[in-house]
C-alpha cells in the first residue's frame, strides 16, 4: 500500500487497528416528543467531551511531546462553540436525526468548507472538526477501548498503530505504549498525527487512503516512512532486506546526532545560519533542540484559521511572544497573514478565476488596514521579549512596501497614545516571491532590513504553473536557470546593499540541493527543523566559494546545473 | 453615461433607436396537441433567418465592409445547427414553451457557456449566439423595422444609432444610411461592432449598459469614442467644445493620413517594422491598408471557437492560407492554438483552481497531439503560398521546444507521406510570455528563428496580478522596471543571436510608450492596424540610439522610466 511518509525511519511490528466510532454510528428517526431528550443528550456528549479534552491539556504527563497541550486546548475549544451545539439541535429538531447522525451531518459540513482550500495547511484542519466530532460519538456509545489488547503471546513484537485519523487525545493516550509506527487513511504532512510523530521521532505514514479496512489486527507490516510504502504479511526475504535498512539508518541517525552540537561552517570557513520554518507556537522547542540560529519562517495563518472571528490583538500577542520568549534573543521572523481571496477566514470558497493572482498576502492586509493594524500592534508588543522581524508575504511594488511602512508606523503611534509598551525599530524583511520583486530587486534591497526567498511561490510563478494542478505539474522545476539566476540576482543585490537573505522553501531544506544554494551564494537557510542535520552535514563538507565559480558559469550561459559535477 | 470607447472619433447627432425583439419576446405555454405545429413555426423561422444570412452573404454591396461576408457566413451556419434546433424542439415538447421563449431559454444556455470564459475575445463569441437569436426571434414575430424613421424635420442633423447590441446582418442593413456613430449596451472592444465600425472608420463606444432603455428617439447625443463618454441632450456650451475638438480631431486625421506611405525610419536612420495583430482571416485587408510589413500576430482561436467539433485540416489550411495570400510575400505570423482548460472547445467551465497557471496553450497542445498535427500541417500547407511563421504561446522549457520541433517534423513526414505538397524550413518562433523565458532567454534564441514578446501576459506573470481581477487590476503595471528589464533582456539576447524580436502586446500599439520601447532597443512593433499611423508617426519624430541610452541607465537602476524624459 502506499500512503506519504511525513516521519522518516523505518519499523517493522504488528498491527493494531484502532476503533473509529464515526464509521459504525447509526442513523435513526426520533419520535418527535424525544427531541428535547436527544438535544439535551447531545449537550451532555459535547460537554463530557470537552471538558475530559481540557482536563488532558492541563494535567500533562511530564513525558508528553510539548505538541499535546495547546492542541488538546483548541480541540476543547472548537467542541464548546456555541454554533456546534445550535446547529446540530436544529438538525435534531428539524428533521428528527438521532444525536449521532445529526453530529456526523453537521461535522461534514464544517469539515467540507476546509476540504475545498487550496492551502494544504488549513485544508488539514477539517481534520480537528473531525476528530472531536469523533470523541463526542465515542462518548455517546460510551465505548472506550482505542486498541485492541494484543499483548498475549505477542510480548517480542512491537505494534503498529493503523487507525483512520489519530487525534491530539489519541495520541495521548496511546503514549503509555510504545509504538514503532503510526499508519493513518486520512492526513497529510501538516496532519497533528504527523506532527506529534515527528516530534515522537517515530515514523509515519498518511494518506493511506484504507488501510485501516483492509489490515487486520496482528498482521505483520513493514512501514517506510521515506517512501511512505506500507508491506503487508511480507517475505521472509523482504523481512531480512527491512531490517538491515533499519539498522543501517539507525547507524547513520547516530553519526548525525554527532552534528547537533558542530558549527555550520563550510570547508573554506564561511559560517552558515540554519534556521527553522515553524506553523505553530509549540514547533519553537523542536527548533530549539534542532539547534536553530532562530526561526526563518513563522507562518501566522494558524491564528486565523477554522474559525468566524478574528483573533485579539492580545492572543496574537501571547502567541507571538511565546515563540519570541522560547528562542532567548535569537531572531524570530513572523510572516504577516498570508491569506486571502481564496481562503478567507470563515472558509468561504473564492470567485477569483486565478486567487494565486489575486488578493492575497499583504495586497489583502493593506485592502483590510484594521485586520493589518491588529496584527501589527501586536507583533511590535512581542518585540520586547526578544528580536522579531517582520516578513511581508507577495510584494511586488515599492509602493506596497512604503503603505506597510505607513501602517507600522500608526501602530507604533496607537500603541504610544494608549500607552502599551513595545519596542520601535523592528526589523522590517519582505518575501521575494513574485519574480517582479527579484528581477527588479535594488530599490527593495535598499529600502527594507531583510530578505526572505519564498522559492515555492517564486517557482510557480516564474514557470505560470500551478503546482497543484495535477496536468501541469510535471512542469514544475526549482532547477529550471530562470529560477537559480532570480535566487542569485537576489542574493548579490542583498550582499551589495548589506542586508541579509535566506531561502526560507521547500529547496533550503532538500540536502541534495544545499550544495547548489551555498554555491549561488545563500549563507542563511530557513527548514523544517528535521532537516537541519542532513544539511549541516552538506554543508561542512563543501568548499563554498569553488561551488560559487561553478554555478557562476553554468548560469552565465543560463545552464541548467549538474548536480553530480558540484560534489567533491 | 460611460461606456468603453473602441473607435476613437467625436460624434455629435440624434438618437436612433433600435428594436430589439429579444426585449419584447412574450412567454406563454402551448396545448399538447400544439407541440408539433410550434416545433414547425419554429424549424422554418430558423431556416427563413440562416437562408436570409446566406444571402446577403452572397451578395454582398461592393462598398460594404469586407469584414462582413465572413461574419455573415458564420450566422448562418450557427443556425443551421442541429442541436441548436433539437434542443429548443426539446424544450417545446418537454416544457410546453411557445418558440420564442424556448428560442431565448436556448440562446442564454449557450451564451452562458460563453461568458465564463476567461478571454475576452472567446466571451463576446457568445454575443453571436444571441444575435442569430434576436434575429430569428424577429422572423418569429413579422416584425422587420430597425429603426423609427427621423428623417422628418431632423433632415440636417447625422443619427447616432442606439442598440443593445448590432449584429453584422443590422450592420448590413445600417450601411445604406451614413450615421455619425454606434452605441451599444452590450459588446467589448472584439466585439463585431466594433470591428466593422473600426473599418467603417465610425466613432463606437460599446458596453454602455443601459443606454438603449435610457435615451429617446431624437435625443441630442454626443459620443467621444476616446473617453466612451455619452452626453445626453448637452448644453450648448457643451456642445460647442465637442464641435471644435471633432474639428481638431480630423485635422490631425488629416495630418497622420499623409504618413501612411511614409517610411517608418527614426532620426538616425534606424528601419523600423510595422506589423499588424489580427484575428480573423479578414482584417488582414485592414493590415495591408493600414501599410503593414506583415502579420505580426494572426491568432488561430477563432477557427476553433463556438462549435462541438475541431476545425479540419482543410478548413484551417483555408483560412491560413487566404491571409498569406492577401499579404502577398510579407511574412504572416500564425500563433498555434491559445486555448487551454480554461476555455476548452465545447465551452466546458475549468476545474482548474488557476486555469492561468495550467494546461493552456503549448502545453494543451503536446497534451493533445492528433488536434496539434492537425493544424501543424494545415500551417505548413499554408506557407507554399508565402511566407509563413509559426508562432508557439506560453513556452517556459527548453523540452517544450524540443518537442514543438520534433511534432513540426512529423507533420512534414505524413504530409509528404500523403503526398501533399508543402513548404519545408518553415521559421519557427515563440511568443515570450513566461517571466521563466525571458529570464534565461539564451538557449532559446539560440534554438528559435524569432522572438515575439506577449507583454500582456508577461506582465500578469510576471506582477502575480490577474488582470480580470478587479480587486487588483490596479497593480497591473506595464512600467515595472522588472517589465522592461525582461523586455530589454529578450531584445538583447535576440540580438547577440542574430533573430529577430517583435513586441505583440497592447504596449506596442500605444503611441505613449512608443518611444520608450524603441529605448529598449525594439525595432519591430505589432499591433492593430488602426494604430499604426500615430506609432508611425512617434518613430519618426525619435532619436533611438539617444533614447537607448537614457533607457538603459535608468533600468541600471531598476528606477521608473519618465516617459517625459523621453521626449525631445
Amino acid at each position: 500500500m502506499q500512503g506519504q511518509g511525513v516521519v522518516k525511519g523505518y519499523a517493522i511490528g504488528r498491527a493494531a487497528i484502532m476503533s473509529a466510532a464515526a464509521l459504525e454510528v447509526v442513523h435513526y428517526r426520533i419520535a418527535e416528543q424525544d427531541v428535547e431528550a436527544e438535544c439535551e443528550r447531545l449537550k451532555k456528549a459535547l460537554a463530557t467531551a470537552s471538558g475530559e479534552l481540557q482536563a488532558m491539556a492541563v494535567s500533562l504527563p511530564d513525558d508528553a511531546p510539548r505538541e499535546l497541550g495547546p492542541l488538546l486546548t483548541v480541540h476543547s475549544l472548537l467542541l464548546d462553540d456555541a454554533a456546534l451545539l445550535q446547529e446540530t439541535c436544529d438538525l435534531i429538531i428539524n428533521r428528527h436525526y438521532n444525536a449521532e447522525w445529526a453530529l456526523t451531518t453537521q461535522g461534514q459540513l464544517l469539515a467540507e468548507q476546509f476540504s475545498v482550500m487550496e492551502d494544504e495547511y488549513l485544508r488539514e484542519r477539517g481534520a480537528d472538526i473531525r476528530q472531536v466530532i469523533e470523541r463526542v460519538l465515542r462518548v455517546l456509545s460510551g465505548s472506550t477501548a482505542l486498541l485492541p489488547s494484543l499483548e498475549a503471546g505477542d510480548a517480542g513484537d512491537s505494534l503498529i498503530v493503523v487507525a483512520r485519523d489519530i487525534s491530539p487525545a489519541d495520541m495521548l493516550k496511546l503514549r503509555g505504549a510504545r509504538f514503532a509506527a503510526f499508519l493513518t487513511d486520512l492526513g497529510g504532512p501538516t496532519s497533528h498525527t504527523a506532527i506529534v510523530a515527528r516530534s515522537m521521532n517515530v515514523p509515519a505514514v498518511v494518506g493511506l487512503g484504507h488501510i485501516r479496512m483492509l489490515v487486520r489486527d496482528g498482521d505483520i507490516l513493514i512501514a517506510d516512512g521515506f517512501t511512505g510504502a506500507v508491506l503487508v504479511n511480507p517475505s521472509e526475504l523482504v523481512l531480512q532486506e527491512y531490517r538491515q535498512r533499519q539498522a543501517a539508518y539507525a547507524g547513520d541517525r547516530a553519526e548525525l546526532a554527532l552534528l547537533r552540537d558542530a558549527p555550520a561552517v563550510t570547508l573554506d570557513g564561511i559560517q552558515i545560519k540554519l534556521e527553522a520554518n515553524i506553523e505553530l507556537p509549540e514547533e519553537a522547542v523542536a527548533a530549539l533542540q534542532a539547534g536553530a540560529d532562530g526561526i526563518g519562517l513563522f507562518r501566522s495563518e494558524f491564528l486565523f484559521m477554522g474559525r468566524r472571528d478574528l483573533p485579539s490583538e492580545e492572543e496574537q500577542y501571547q502567541a507571538y511572544a511565546s515563540v519570541v520568549r522560547t528562542m532567548a534573543g535569537r531572531p524570530v521572523t513572523i510572516r504577516t497573514l498570508d491569506l486571502g481571496a481564496d481562503k478567507t477566514l470563515d472558509g468561504d470558497v473564492t470567485v477569483a478565476t486565478n486567487p494565486a493572482l489575486g488578493l492575497r498576502a499583504i495586497r489583502y492586509c493593506l485592502a483590510n488596514p484594521e485586520l493589518f493594524a491588529t496584527q501589527l500592534r501586536a507583533l511590535l508588543r512581542a518585540s520586547l521579549h526578544g528580536h522579531v522581524r517582520i516578513l511581508i508575504p507577495m510584494i511586488s511594488h515599492m509602493h506596497e512596501v512604503r503603505a506597510t511602512k505607513q501602517a507600522i508606523e500608526a501602530a507604533c503611534e496607537s500603541l504610544e497614545a494608549s500607552g502599551v509598551p513595545f519596542a520601535r525599530n523592528i526589523s522590517l524583511g519582505a518575501m521575494v516571491e513574485i519574480p517582479a520583486m527579484a528581477i527588479a530587486i535594488e530599490p527593495f534591497a535598499d529600502a527594507l532590513d531583510f530578505l526572505s526567498i519564498g522559492t515555492n511561490d517564486l517557482i510557480q510563478y516564474t514557470l505560470a504553473i500551478d503546482r497543484g494542478d495535477s496536468e501541469v505539474a510535471d512542469l514544475y522545476d526549482p532547477m529550471h536557470p530562470a529560477v537559480l539566476r532570480l535566487i542569485a540576482h537576489t542574493i548579490n543585490s542583498a550582499e551589495r546593499a548589506g542586508i541579509p537573505v535566506a531561502v526560507c522553501g521547500e529547496i533550503a531544506g532538500d540536502s541534495r540541493v544545499t550544495r547548489m544554494l551555498l554555491g549561488l551564494g545563500l549563507t542563511e537557510f530557513s527548514m523544517h527543523p528535521q532537516q537541519m542535520l542532513d544539511v549541516k552535514k552538506e554543508v561542512r563538507l563543501a568548499h563554498s566559494n569553488a561551488l560559487r565559480v561553478k554555478v557562476a558559469s553554468a548560469l552565465n550561459r543560463a545552464e541548467r546545473i549538474d548536480l553530480a559535477a558540484l560534489s567533491n
